[in-house]
């Protein structure tokens, strides 16, 4: 998918949701017997009008072993099948050497055939450039995280005041391009979003941190949105898992749609 | 497995080898049709005399999607069951939110059951401390890697002129110890073990790039050694497709042994 036609998909449906796909078993209601395939299917055709983007998130596939994966598997060939606009992005946060980050491309952008992949910045610029150049393919390389160990390594200042997430930006922008890159970004710390922006003015950010780890949506629109909105919100426990009962998707689809609305006022200025 | 467990196979072995299984479709023989488990298998009864510890890096398994899941799955059974006292470390480089990464360590270390699981520092304490606290569990955290694109983040230097992979091994040997975390540190700069050692002196060190990537065997002995060995030295693609044809698995047995051979004379000193 093109920078332009994911902008297309905003102007549509007014929106710039990703509901990311983390199903957990001890949160999914017992009548669907732990089936990750069946809860994702609900929670699709409960949110699609809404998002326009799902974010599966390996790691809670990969703990059901080889048949996590099929299920991985089906959801994606799913979401193709029945929505072919919506964005799918493989959270995974891969990364490694040369030899085999070409592998992890593969994998994602062959076998899975998934739009885009996070990426671990850690290993430089030969851990990275193997996921480029796929056509219509993106890379989504972690600057800025949500989380409260984002401080431990990220926010360390160079000799010129420099933190490392600007470094990342700085490097990675240069191996890539706002039609084929993307960087994380976390909303839990929303106000560096108009730093980040200095660096990175016209690629998109993938957001998570929304909802269940306190960022706010309206600070992220403040300091992140550009003029062709560049923002992708994720949110993933305060959607899917909203409701632990088996209402999970109509729960699910009215806080898509929460989402949705708000994400609508704040598009207002571009539209 | 214990640290001193890891210690007693070293020395009566007399070897501190680890073979990666990283198997490469293009460099397989014909004859196996593309089985990975058959490759491996091959590979494993060939070579574990010579080693202590296996690799399977999740990429080559990915690539074929659920199918290679269930390969990886296999080779992990078949060397519990035909060689229980060898090491295996997941060589996956994971990590990610605390939610996310409790997630992947119930992956590796219950589904999976592996010994060991790389990890990228990125993201910090909250996205490495979930796969601590596992018994006999470990997490090999990547410090300076083996690969030209090391340069590009991990060597930037704070204010007070302190790279940022010493940074992250100052900071992560807090959270856990030298009995459940190890270090990734690449063969290719190997004089800097040396530094490495002095900040981390008990830990072991799982070294890549010896081989293909052109690290040396005597120079990480030299700066990386310690009174209980402290090395796991990696070997992929020059032992597991030093052929690839039928003959693979017996070249490989050659390699290997090659390996244990000079292993053995750089453990003199200490055994």
């Amino acid at each position: 998918m093109t920078r332009e036609e994911l902008f297309s998909q905003i102007k549509l449906k007014r929106s710039f949701l990703c509901v990311g796909l983390d199903p957990d078993l001890e949160k999914m209601p017992a009548s669907l017997n732990g089936n990750l395939f069946e809860f994702n299917k609900a929670i699709i055709d409960a949110t699609a009008q809404y998002a326009i983007a799902f974010k599966p998130n390996m790691a809670f596939y990969e703990v059901q072993g080889a048949s996590g994966i099929t299920a991985f598997e089906d959801t994606v060939a799913y979401i193709r099948a029945h929505y072919p606009d919506i964005f799918i992005i493989a959270d995974a946060k891969r990364g490694d050497i040369g030899n085999t980050s070409k592998m992890y491309a593969r994998s994602f952008f062959e076998t899975m055939d998934v739009d885009a992949l996070t990426v671990a910045p850690y290993m430089g610029e030969d851990s990275i450039t193997p996921f480029l150049g796929y056509k219509g393919k993106w890379v989504v390389v972690l600057a800025l995280t949500s989380n409260k160990g984002s401080l431990d390594f990220q926010h360390v200042e160079d000799a010129h005041g420099t933190p490392l997430y600007m470094t990342v930006l700085q490097k990675t922008k240069q191996w890539g391009s706002a039609d084929d890159m993307m960087y994380v970004c976390g909303a839990t710390q929303a106000a560096l979003l108009a730093d980040i922006r200095r660096v990175v003015p016209q690629h998109f950010l993938l957001v998570p941190g929304v909802g269940a780890q306190g960022g706010s949506l309206e600070e992220v629109a403040k300091y992140g949105m550009n003029s062709q909105c560049g923002l992708i919100v994720n949110s993933s426990r305060g959607i899917i898992h909203a409701s632990r009962d088996d209402d999970f998707a109509q729960v699910a689809a009215l806080k898509a749609r929460e989402m949705q609305q708000k994400m609508q006022s704040l598009l207002q200025d571009i539209l």
